[in-house]
Formats: structure tokens, C-alpha cells, sequence
């Protein structure tokens, strides 16, 4: 059973004037609570404040699942309308294995996906031990054998190119000991940048790496987890491809997982369920009712007696910048003088930044940093030799990266650098298409109807 | 007629190799030449190189109107042919203007819609002198009574805040001597950031600001220059709203012209029609075969004699930072350094940067810098309050920006420190709607199904 704190840490993160509130209404973290303030009504449950809390504001779990800091003013009045549910804890009855059934890993790095929340604080755990995720999901039982392991518990922007190199390392001893496909389980904040980062650090594989992400946690009613987990595990054990992909939701309805190439997705709404896209290409397959459906004829295929080739180097001597009007560009001075070793502009349009930034451009192609563009429009493909800027950018060096997503690119840039210091080399690799993260030039287009 | 260039300008930008090749082909600019390489043949007319053109390319503009360069290598040949059309200049005959039309204006600041390509160069130049508008869209002469002014001749990404000065009031004279509406004429780059600029900079508006632009220019077969300037000319003059809006191709086909609000809107792919979308909103209106719908029943209408009020003012003493895995943080400390009075993060999911950029985003809010959060999935909004990091940079003073675009809320926070030099009072002005920049939390996220 879940432990009662103390009475001084009974609070947490509260003080000054709401905590008077509370502990006036004899409310506990935990209860039920009703907070009347100017005529409108919050109710939820209570739950405890991050350090940095003001001493004005009282969070609560509205029943959507979501939290809400309601400030209190001199009127507000809070009442206990419920006592905070305090789960006994009951050790899962663990569905039995199947040695028989294909082996598959899920490696866990934390997000809403690999969390439960308390209910009684309202805090959230990581939750993806194999007795936890068979308590969740027991349907997992029957698809594969699953090996879970916890790597990381972080919130997906905590995650840097060390941890992708871990993450790397992890999922390649996974299928060295025989793994039949790897899941990880990742926030999806970042989730777009990690899946290329293991894109270019896993070659060669001979079976699916697949990164599953919820965009609601296992507690709320239209919680994504389950069903996105199941899709996963399911592609990671039979589906016929060896690539690194995303399963998620393809649509708000639980029907259909989508499983998304991992150089060529990225999150698009901040809360949806179907948040990741693939843009400028199809998606790789789907998966509805168990079944998965293959969506290009042009994939790489599983094979289990290929031998992976892992390269997890990354050097992080590189830069984002994106650019906007007005950009100061003795920013890119600076990351060329702090030892800046590349530099992803995300420019306009089919290529283009202002002609106040070329000086700075030209000096730093000069001092031999990488240069490559990326378009912020995400969409479509670069088109530099269309107008006068593009074809200036371009005979200073600027490398242009045809149709890849901005943050691909950003992380491809960190791996070449990773791979070789030669700086033509270098040039070589990034132009080059390593992991579909470049689509040929007729098929997406053509299909948009945009060519003439 | 054009004047042929004297010998020695004949090949602009062309030197070395590649202009050898060229005079022993006997080819001259704006000729039709072809180029056989390794077993592949490009056609095309022969045009101009940037003064930064290197001696190993060639550039020709295909029959698709896009220019490319092609590297030569030693096998590479050259042939002229056709000769250039040297087209005589025949000043058009204008339509008669028709004074009992509204007046509307039609101001250029530059960008494809208000270029026309030389066929003898392949270089564009501006055309929007009214005459040019006539002879390219005889029919406007019958939507209104045009006054056309050539304001600045820039490639979108050359834009600044002092450019967006300059039309707004340009726009303000316009409308205090009698136009029915103005029309702006605009490259697609940077053109959500100035009609962003415009909506704040324009306020209490009697008439409508219609920004217009196009992605491919007049002299190409699938041009939507005309429909597009047709569509705008027909809002300005007619429809019944008094807001700064952009009108684009609503899809591929030429049917309807699509109207967004200036503060929703953003390019969204380098080459399409359709490039333009209204974000986490409805657009505005829409145009079809000269009939405006309005797609909304909530604008500020027209009303010719409401006193426009101009605020022109931007400072820009701001950036934007777009965060990404690994950003190094003294990044925003440099700008805090140089003076910057505001920064924008584009986040990444509901509004989170990584733990190890908040030392120096609590030093920025110490030093009284506006620190605001917008997200990089660009749909949705922000959640700040749902997840610890997202509490911890509320507690920091991290300003929420709700569902505001990226581009817009850098916009507005120039536009913010441009009105006022009291912090507290720009950080509330840049959480209030202005212009429709916020959406308001019930309508669209509900209609799309993805609340609870």
C-alpha cells in the first residue's frame, strides 16, 4: 500500500496563502476538491506543485484527465467534495508466457506511454516493467514473448544525442540475443528526432525497430497507450519490413495504427492522438485488426540472419537555426566561433534566408563549417536554383536537403559528423540518401498532382 | 526593343569552362540550348548566372519554367538549338477604367505574382505598374477602379520589420483617401510573418487588406498569379470583412480562391498552389466564380467610415529560438547579452523545452527579457500546465502563447515592444487577442473531435 506522507510534506510544492486554503478546507492530496472563484467552479482532484510553485495558485486533475492551476484570489473558496481514492496496491496476475510465440523487446526511455499516473498524487511513474505492461495490456501475452527493460525514465525533451547512442547500443544487444523486433517506448515530443537518430544509428537491421509513444496516459478514458502498444509489439514481432518506424494512432479513432518512417515523421498537434504525419511520402504500412498492411512496395525486408551494422556516434558541435525576419546573423558567427562544426538553416520557401545573413554564410562555409538547408514550410521540396537568393546560397556552399524534414536533417548532420572528420566526406554523406530520408524526386510529387 | 548586350557582358556570371563551352557553341542568352551528359539531355533556354557562379555549371531554364544548373564534366556537350526570342516591346492597350467602380489599391512590395520572367535573360522583373496589371488581367478593369503603386521591388526573405512599417503606412494613406480596399502583392517566403505584421500594425480597420501572392509566376502555363490577383481585387472591393487577410489557391485547381486570416496562417509547402493554410482556426472567407462565402459568421465588419488606427511601430530587439534536442543554452544567454528585450521559444508538444536550457531562461526572466513559448507542431495548443517541465517554465515566468502560430507570436512580440516600454504592460498585451492571433478554446479543438 501506497504510503501516507508526513505531515510536512503533505503539500508539496505549496504555501503562503493556498496552502491556508487547503488545509482550511482539511482537504489532502489526493481528495476530491471544489474550487468557487468569481462565480465559475473547478473541480478535481488535488495534486502537488512542481518547486518552483507561486504561493498563488492551487493545481487540480480536471475529470478530462488534464491539470489546471487555478489561481486564487481573495474571494475563492475551496471545498472537499470527495476523499482522494487510495489504491491498494495488488500485485497483477501475470498472464502466462508463451515460449513458443517470437521474442520481442521493449526498451522504455519514459513518456506518457511508459507512465501511470498516482492517483493519489497525481504523479506520474514509469510503468513499463513486464508485470506492469501485462496488467495494462494483457492482450500482449499473446502476441509475443516480450523482454522489457527500463533505459530511461526522462521526459522526451530531456532526451540528447547521448541518449539516442544508448538507445542505439540497447536495441542492437537486443537483437544480437535474438530479438524478432524491438519496441521502444518514448515521449513524443522529441520522438520525431529520436526515431531519425536511430534511423541513421541502425543499419542494416535485420528486423523492426519500432517507437511507440501515447499522446494520452493509460489513466484516461481515450487513453492511446493500449491500443498503440498492441500495434506495436504486433509490427515489431511480424511485420515484414526491418526499418526504424513510429507507430501511433493514424486517425483520432482507435481503429487503425499507422506506422510512419522514422526519417520522415514528425508531430504535428500538440495533443491529437494521430499528432505524427509523414510527410512527403506515404506512410510505411498500418496495422487494423491485428493485421498489417504494407502501404510502399519499397521497403527494406526482414531478414534475421543479416547482420546489423550499428554506428551510434553523434557529435553535437552542431546547430539549428531557424530563420525568420530580421534574424541577427552574428548568431551564426557565434556557433561558428563557439567551434560550431555544421549548421541546419531552416530557411523560406524552396531555400531562402535574407541577404543581410550571407555574409555570415559565406564566412562560415569559409572556416569550413557544414551549411545545409532545410525548408520551415516542412512540406515539399527545396528548389534553389529557382530564384537569385537560392542560386547565391548555393555557390557559397550551402548544401541543399532536397525534401527532408528540418529536424532529420538536424540530426543526420550530428551523425555525419559523428562518422568522419573530413569535412568533403562529410559533405558526401549528408547528400546522400541513408535512410529514406530523402524521397525520390517523381513518386510524391507527381501524385500531389503539382508537376507539370 | 531590348538592347543586346555588349561582347564582353554576354554571358553574365559564366567564366572558365563553362563559358568556353558556351562560345564555342556559338549560344548566346536567351537562346534555346541543349546539354548532353552522361547519356542525359537537358533543353532549355540558356540564362544569366549570380555573380557568384562558379566556372563548372550552366544554367537553363526548362520548359517546365524552373531553372536548373547543370555541372559540365569533360564529355560534356553543348548545342544551340533555337535562337532566343527577342520579343518587341508593344505597350499594352489598356481597358478603359470605368470611374463609378470602387477604387481599390493595389500596393507591390515584390515576389512572383508581381514579376513577370524575360523571356531573352530568364531574369523577373517587377510589373505591377497598372498597366502591366491590365495587360496581364484585362478583367480587373471590371471588379474596380485599380490605383497601383510599386512600393518595393524585394524577394520575400529580404522583408523586415522596417518594410512592414513602411506599408502599413503606405496601406493607412491608401484608405484615408477613399479606397474600398487594398490589395498588397507579396512573396510567398515571408509572407505569414508580414501579414501577421499588418494585423496588428492595422487596427480598427473600415475596409479589407488582402495580401495576394503566387507560386509560380506569369509566363508558366499552371500560373495562379491572375486568379489569385483576381480573388484578392474582388475581397477588397467587396466582401463585407475589414481584417488583413491572404488570398491564395484554396487546393490545386483554380476554382476557388481561399481567404486566411493574416494572424492564422503560414506556408506550408515550398511549391504548391494550395501552400497556405489556416492553422487551429477556419479560414475566413472564400472566393468562388466572383462570389464571396464567408466561412465564418464572427469578422469585424466593414465599415467605411470607422477611423482606421495605425501602429506601426516594431522593435526589434527580439528573437526567435526554435528549441531542438541538445540546444546549447548559452545561445539565449548571447542574446540576453545583446540586448534583446524578448524572446520566443518554439517548444516542442504542449510548450517544453529540456531542463538544461532553464538556468538560462530563469537568468533572461531575471534581466526582464519577455520569455514566451509557442510549440513546433504548430497545430494545437499549448498545455503548459500538464506536465512538471511545463509547470516549471510557467513558475519561471515563461509566457504561454496558447495557440498562437510561431511566426505570428514573433511578430506580435516585436510589435508588443514597439507599443509600450513597460514589461508588465507588454506582457499583458501579448497574451491579449489583438487580431485575432488567439483562437478561442471552445470552437475548433471541439469541432475536431479531440476533447473529452
Amino acid at each position: 500500500m501506497l504510503e501516507k506522507a508526513k505531515l510536512s510534506e503533505e503539500f508539496p510544492g505549496y504555501r503562503g496563502e493556498a496552502l491556508q486554503l487547503l488545509k482550511r478546507a482539511k482537504a489532502e492530496i489526493g481528495d476530491i476538491i471544489r474550487i468557487v472563484k468569481d462565480g465559475e467552479s473547478y473541480e478535481g482532484i488535488l495534486i502537488p506543485r512542481s518547486e518552483y510553485g507561486d504561493d498563488k495558485h492551487i493545481v487540480v486533475k480536471l475529470k478530462t484527465g488534464y491539470n489546471t492551476g487555478v489561481r486564487i484570489t481573495p474571494t475563492t473558496q475551496i471545498e472537499k467534495v470527495g476523499v482522494g481514492a487510495k489504491p491498494t496496491f495488488v500485485p497483477p496476475t501475470l498472464p502466462e508466457q508463451k515460449p513458443t510465440l517470437p521474442k520481442v523487446a521493449i526498451i522504455s526511455t519514459g513518456g506518457t506511454i511508459a507512465s501511470r499516473v498516482d492517483y493519489r498524487t497525481g504523479g506520474v511513474r514509469p510503468a513499463l516493467s513486464a508485470s506492469d505492461l501485462y496488467s495494462v495490456v494483457p492482450e500482449l501475452s499473446e502476441v509475443a514473448n516480450i523482454d522489457a527493460e527500463i533505459l530511461f525514465s526522462l521526459f522526451s525533451e530531456d532526451i540528447t544525442a547521448k541518449h539516442w547512442s544508448e538507445m542505439a547500443k540497447t536495441i542492437a544487444s537486443h537483437i544480437e540475443n535474438g530479438a524478432a523486433g524491438v519496441v521502444v517506448a518514448h515521449g513524443t515530443d522529441t520522438l520525431g528526432y529520436t526515431a531519425a537518430a536511430l534511423s541513421f544509428a541502425l543499419q542494416d537491421l535485420p528486423v523492426p525497430v519500432i517507437i511507440v509513444a501515447s499522446q494520452r496516459s493509460a489513466d484516461r478514458p481515450s487513453s492511446d497507450a493500449a491500443t498503440n502498444l498492441i500495434g506495436a509489439v504486433n509490427a515489431a514481432t511480424y511485420a515484414p519490413f526491418a526499418e526504424v518506424a513510429v507507430a501511433i494512432h493514424e486517425t483520432t479513432s482507435d481503429k487503425n495504427i499507422v506506422i510512419h518512417r522514422g526519417t520522415k515523421t514528425r508531430k504535428c498537434h500538440t495533443s491529437r492522438r494521430d499528432t505524427f504525419k509523414s510527410v512527403n511520402t506515404t506512410s510505411l504500412a498500418k496495422t487494423t485488426n491485428g493485421k498489417i498492411i504494407m502501404l510502399t512496395k519499397d521497403y527494406y525486408k526482414r531478414d534475421a540472419s543479416r547482420k546489423l551494422s550499428l554506428k551510434p556516434s553523434f557529435d553535437e558541435k552542431a546547430a539549428l537555426i531557424k530563420f525568420y525576419p530580421g534574424l541577427n546573423p552574428e548568431v551564426i558567427d557565434w556557433h561558428v566561433d563557439k567551434g560550431c562544426k555544421g549548421i541546419i538553416l531552416e530557411g523560406t520557401g524552396l531555400g531562402h534566408v535574407g541577404a543581410y545573413c550571407f555574409s555570415a554564410i559565406r564566412r562560415a562555409v569559409e572556416k569550413n563549417v557544414l551549411v545545409a538547408m532545410t525548408s520551415q514550410c516542412i512540406w515539399g521540396r527545396l528548389g534553389m536554383t529557382v530564384y537569385d537568393h537560392g542560386r547565391d546560397l548555393l555557390a557559397m556552399g550551402v548544401i541543399p536537403l532536397e525534401d527532408m524534414l528540418t529536424e532529420t536533417a538536424f540530426v543526420k548532420l550530428m551523425w555525419v559528423l559523428g562518422q568522419t572528420k573530413d569535412m568533403e566526406e562529410a559533405k558526401k554523406l549528408l547528400t546522400k540518401n541513408v535512410a529514406n530520408e530523402i524521397s525520390p524526386r517523381t513518386e510524391y510529387e507527381e501524385a500531389q498532382g503539382e508537376t507539370e
